[in-house]
């Protein structure tokens, strides 16, 4: 920029009086709720298009339901029959896991599905019960009421816990608090899944060899134990016939691996398996031959359950702690998965629409016999591959789910356990994901710290923990970068006009007695220290390497565009900084301060302090400047050498 | 740059190899806990002298000691002296405080200064007892032992909780943990401090209406209730005779105001406030009189306590949390007083160094029946007035603090407790920092908020609480940022080469069809969504600003020159974008990204999916290369116009 200094100078840095509190104010509640602008569509539109356009914008349906047309039901259809024959076996196991009636994990595919067809935002989300989450609630409410010894207060819990679910994301959504869930980070929830695929996993033994009490700790080693401490409880039928589905379920798997296009014959083989199971569980008799079965699932469709919901002191914090940390879990999964699949076809998923579809299908699930549900990845991928084109697959799901409901849900009551922990296994060997834990390995260790802490907290301590350790540990990376922000030397880049990093391009140059120094973002309370102690060290490292008094740095220029905001503690350290380098005889230059910063170096009068005359728009500007006064400094100090030493 | 383009083309992107592990990680830490850099000072040095070095670097007194001479003994004399003067009274004002033997405070004006003068890096500190501390010690360890049916276990408590204060401060010295201590902000602080002078001053009243019972609780309301509840018991001359006292400390502290050279009129006024009212209980009989007075002080210098720690598991816990929250507030506090006083010649203060002489001195100090000490505001800016010119000053305190405590501590039994309620009264209403709030509230509207809610926490709820509540805040704030880095759109400056931020230099101008946007570091888990939403929308405004096709956006260039650090999900973020753009027809470009991003990029393969030809060094190489792609698609444009249209 060398030529152009003269004229870029021209160019003066604007020093325009601070935007008032409010304009600023407003703006940074804009970029931190609204950063997507979602009333945007409704500027220059008439009232009754505003209203229009308002609905589309919050009922997802009015806007694709008009273009809806029978080819693109075709596709429906087919889908979503396909998740339905998913939807009957996973809604029963996971139902198990939450040890509640089975017969809720099929009402749950009933009623949700039909409400996120009506609100829900992305195409190909298939909703449904998840495994991890299950769990979860199983173990937040079991801590207060035993779902063996009280087993109907506790599936009221479990509904209460839903409503609040509900009403967390609603609010969520309502209130764009769509920023909590990402500091959910995705290395967490890798590991969470993983590690609680494998605890999931080894709570099946108790299906699989078909015992009758276990251990309601889910750690590894508590599972193991209570696994050897009932070893004559061990069925050798139940464990063959277990080992069979499995490597059946697999064996299906590894065809869809290999076929992407027969995907359908891993999503209808839970349904096989249930299917198998029942006719020979029916005709040979298998819970005589400890093989037990799953037991009365009446016909009819959902009861109401809005008269269940207990807010009794006693048991409601339990349901409380349950629901919020179950919805943000689910949250966080459910908008991924949406979001990873509409990617896929270059689209988009507004977070927060989707948290108030959730939501809202919560409440209502809450009122009609269903728990949690969400967009579990599983079934949502097979809704993608089966060629769902939009939500109403799900609403397709729902009606045959209300058939079965009907017609057939007695049909499945002979389900032997077993087939149902196969189901499991099958399903949660899936979530462990080593390839994308190795990734973060490589790219980057300390993400591969925060997933292995969610991994091993969820195995060996408890998936609360584990989850609250992890997440800690992200809370602490980002606390630490704002603790120290990155600051680095610059130097000019050989026949170019370009400063940049010298660590980065060391083949750069610099002007002796000039130091540039580029200062990473924000200047905060908890880096004044951080960012004095370093500019002091980058002086002293210049100094030193420098051995000539005319090395000695007499200009330190400060580039800031990088700088985005600073707070009253970054001023004071601005101002310390400038204070201690014209004690040493250096002068302080900033180089294109940003508009939130100069906003403020002009309120707390640092401006006047540094004089508007130091700082500069460009660094070239900079530069040129301290060179001329370089010169007239170098003859003062031939006619007084002595100077050059206090500059030390 | 537009005419160095075709130059600064010539200098490529540096795709160097990722360092090592090793290398980033140890570069990490280096920034992280030695951002100083202390080992410098030992390179190329003769072993011997290492040696020499490292003793003046850990001992600081081996630095200046020998360069020491009797011209600047006199400054330090006359400074020990008034520095005593204060010492006295306010040793036995805040030990009453912490309601602990009043003795105890004269003790800890002996040996922690004379361990400072050896270990501490300020030359101006002056070493003495807190009332902010002293209070917060009073209530943690209040909360298991009461003061008055237990004395004796009280005060080992207190002993005890110094030593872990001491061991703590310690720990954190040599571990560098002043990163801690940074997360402490300088508006908490303020905040704070003033709220705790509130509540201190209300505490007096005590005394100062001569009192006997008193709430233990601190909080406005209960201290106010208690007040008037015991009416009956309220004594006027106590309160005739605090209120006098009150006024002449403030008309001497007046005066300092008016005449800074008349410093020691206030530095001495509270050593004679204490004299005056010895004389005249001693010979007015004041306790008769219902004026309280201190009462039993022995001669001698301090006794061993090192055999009173108790590490009794039902009482240490109390002891623990007392010293860790009162350890990291002295800490703040001497740390921010030493580095203030010092920035006022130029010097530096060293915080790791710093906070290791405090743990060692607060150690000693618990050995030898001294409680909590560090760098108090008010002695440490008498001790700079004074004229002190090294750590000598402490030292020759404690010489002077001896011959007291073996001469003359009975006399001072006969202090008035109303004198001495008068003295904190005076120092606290100095602590209240009404200009310094009021520069947060013009400055910064979010630090104020901190502030004020560390005062309103401590006033109406508890010191503890205020602080928590406080440090929360500031922490959300800085999580705030890293959730919500700024982005903004940049043009070119007329007739300059520069690109600058649009909504600080609106003159800026556009190339049609080509978007440079800045985005702010880091790019990381917690913003990734932010990031990609606010892209999107600084295409959507690009379009719709833009009614003809010509304005279609085709170009999209991220200036990463400020993205200092960036993880996996930030990667995932960039790449989710690269295919959302490239599925609408736009090309993404990045320019100039730093080492640490580059480095993951290669890592993740990043790279090889968006291709090295469209990471550019510098803006205007990127325009140059974009402009030409831009005439090609113009002219497709003209063949298959409806090409722009899948643009939007």
């Amino acid at each position: 920029m060398s030529e152009d200094s003269n004229r870029s100078s021209h160019q003066k840095v604007s020093f325009a009086a601070p935007r008032g509190f409010g304009t600023t104010l407003k703006s940074d509640l804009k970029e931190t709720f609204f950063p997507d602008d979602p009333l945007k569509r409704l500027e220059n539109v008439k009232a009754l298009g505003k209203v229009k356009k308002a609905l589309e914008y919050f009922v997802p349906i009015f806007e694709w339901l008009p273009k809806y047309n029978f080819r693109t039901l075709r596709y429906d259809l087919l889908a979503g029959l396909t998740i339905t024959s998913l939807a009957i076996p996973q809604g029963i196991s996971y139902a198990k896991l939450a040890q509640i009636p089975p017969i809720i994990g099929l009402y749950s595919s009933f009623v949700p599905p039909l409400i996120y067809a009506v609100l829900g935002d992305s195409k190909y989300l298939a909703v449904g019960n998840v495994a991890a989450c299950s769990l979860l609630i199983c173990q937040q409410i079991g801590e207060v009421v035993s779902p063996k010894n009280d087993p109907t207060l506790y599936l009221h819990l479990v509904f209460t816990a839903t409503f609040v679910t509900g009403v967390m994301q609603t609010l969520m959504g309502v209130l764009r608090l769509g920023i909590l869930v990402d500091f959910l980070s995705h290395s967490t929830i890798i590991g969470f899944m993983g590690g609680t695929a494998i605890i999931i996993c080894l709570q099946q033994l108790k299906g699989i060899l078909g015992l009758q009490n276990f251990t309601t700790k889910t750690d590894v080693v508590a599972v193991l134990i209570s696994v050897f401490e009932h070893k004559k409880e061990w069925h050798w039928q139940s464990a063959v016939a277990g080992i069979v589905f499995l490597i059946f379920l697999q064996i299906t798997k590894f065809i869809k691996d290999k076929k992407p296009k027969l995907f359908w014959v891993s999503a209808m083989s839970p349904l096989v398996v249930v299917v198998v199971g029942c006719v020979y569980a029916y005709f040979g008799h298998a819970d005589k031959h400890g093989i037990p079965i799953v037991g009365d699932l009446e016909k009819g469709i959902n009861p109401l359950s809005i008269h269940y919901l207990t807010f009794d002191k006693r048991y409601f914090p339990a349901a409380l702690k349950a629901g919020c940390i179950t919805g943000l879990i689910a949250l966080a999964e459910g908008i991924a998965v949406g979001r990873s699949f509409a990617i896929m076809r270059n689209e988009q998923v507004d977070g927060n629409k989707e948290m108030i579809a959730y939501g809202i299908m919560n409440i209502m699930g809450s009122f009609t016999s269903c728990y949690l549900t969400t967009g579990p990845f599983s079934k949502t991928a097979v809704n993608y591959s089966a060629g769902a084109k939009t939500a109403m697959s799900n609403a397709v799901m729902s009606l045959f789910m209300v058939l079965v409901l009907l017609l057939m849900a007695p049909l499945f009551s002979y389900t032997p356990l077993v087939a149902l922990s196969a189901i499991i296994v099958s399903a949660m060997l899936g979530l462990i994901k080593y390839e994308e834990a190795f990734e973060l390995f490589k790219v980057d260790k300390f993400d591969f710290c925060v997933c292995m802490t969610a991994f091993i907290g969820v195995v060996f301590l408890s998936m609360k923990m584990g989850l609250i350790l992890s997440v800690g540990l992200s809370l602490v990376r980002a606390l630490l970068y704002v603790a120290r922000p990155g600051t680095c030397k610059l130097g000019k880049l050989p026949d170019s006009v370009l400063y940049r990093d010298l660590e980065q391009y060391p083949d750069g140059t610099k002007h002796s007695g000039i130091l540039v120094l580029q200062i990473g973002s924000p200047i905060y309370y908890a880096n004044g220290n951080y960012v004095r102690e370093r500019i002091w060290r980058w002086i002293r490292d210049e100094q030193s390497s420098t051995a000539d008094s005319e090395g000695d740095v007499e200009h330190v220029l400060l580039e800031l565009s990088g700088v985005i905001t600073i707070d009253m503690a970054g001023i004071e350290t601005l101002s310390e900084i400038n204070k201690t380098l014209s004690g040493k005889g250096i002068k302080l230059g900033l180089i294109n301060p940003r508009i939130k910063v100069m906003e403020k170096m002009t309120a707390s009068h640092f401006l006047d302090k540094i004089g508007k005359e130091n700082v500069f728009l460009s660094i070239d500007e900079a530069i040129e400047t301290c060179r001329f006064s370089l010169q007239l400094s170098r003859e003062r100090n031939d006619s007084l050498p002595q100077h050059s030493g206090d500059a030390v």
